[in-house]
């Protein structure tokens, strides 16, 4: 069964593009944060609710594919699913497109979880839990 | 006698370009970022030793006046000076310039001194000390 | 009678935020860039639109006073209103607070009116009109 | 023989933290871009000269490695060299580290070759010619 996608669609800001008339390559990072940060809230894990607990969730990895072009303005959905990968990673794969389908970019970020002290640790079971059973759903 | 005056010479990232063709008008402050990192450590001060001594020196105020327009690629040269304002302020005064003299942006920011709490205090003594030396410099 | 204010909602996205754990201070020029977007879509003239007709509004001058704290996630309101100013300036007043009413930042953004060539220029009669009509509402 | 490899050196921004306190993922990227600026101008090939004869190199592929932490002030020293990739593209790998050699990220970014119409199009001679000249040296 498919895992559990959050979509979030937002707005390419003027800031966010550059002298070639279209977004600036680093953006999509920074969209892919806004990715995770949904979903993890729909999930009902919110990303300041996972730090307040003493984890965090460095990225070691990331790939991105860019499809096609935005303007400012553009209207783009973002589509996000998580999963926990290997024994110790946790796993987001992403794809932002415009709203008629017309692809903008693709990804994967890859991060490692990390104790108060910054040292990896394994997934707790409370986090776990909570994302098995959305891969389920 | 005029104030101390630092100087630093960067190019403007072809991710501070915006679809004008120019600068994004918010890299400004992050360019006046760079200059008071600067202006600190000429004068003895790195703001990371700052932050040790557990001060903080937080925006309370920014004003910038866009004068010209600067492409990607462009070397450009940015003037600090700082002063002790009111009194438990700090002050910069900024000059970003194309290295042929023609003015790019200039402005100030205002800062607060904050203790470890985040509490705005007074400048301690060492802090004012340094200032008042460069002032008559 | 007051001016047309337009209110957007948004979050302090992780990119947003600094070493102090509060937005970093160029993020309000962003931000503002969004509120202006919003009011002149909601006025009848995206600015999209102005650029298609041969316009920009290039920024001249900018102020920001930092009121107060925000945190990765926060939920942000922020109003804007524009006017004419002078002969040939747009001026946007903007204010950005927490959902609870804490202030977070308030300033002005003052921008040129330029042709296609980047000349400045007096508003055109359809800038003025609509504009003008707004502040009676 | 080894290829041609330029090297430059930066301070991490204070812009450029985020509240874990070490750099933000997708500020990565922005440094990557200045690698390959200051690659290309070391090679003889500036990039904006190349914008000017009318190609551009748009992202198609970045993949980045986050191997370490680095704080706002630290000098960062970053590897870049290049090749043609395949028929149509041109591969940038890069390397971040601390001064004392501590790894802080890697990577590779993959460019298409556009023309002024935005279209792909193969090598030019010229092009050709610098990049496999400096693989050589």
């Amino acid at each position: 069964m498919p895992a559990y996608v959050s979509v979030v669609t937002f707005r390419v800001r003027y800031s966010e593009t550059d002298q070639m008339g279209t977004f600036y390559n680093s953006r999509v990072l920074e969209w892919f944060e806004c990715g995770r940060t949904e979903y993890l809230r729909e999930i009902g894990l919110p990303y300041s609710a996972i730090e307040q607990r003493g984890l965090g969730l460095p990225l070691v990895e990331a790939k991105v594919k860019y499809l096609g072009r935005a303007a400012y303005d553009d209207l783009l959905r973002m589509r996000c699913s998580g999963c926990l990968s290997g024994r110790a990673r946790v796993r987001f794969d992403l794809e932002i497109e415009h709203n008629d389908g017309r692809a903008v970019a693709s990804g994967c970020t890859i991060h490692a979880i990390t104790n108060r002290h910054g040292k990896a640790v394994r997934p707790p079971l409370w986090l776990k839990e909570v994302i098995d059973r959305v891969q389920e759903s």
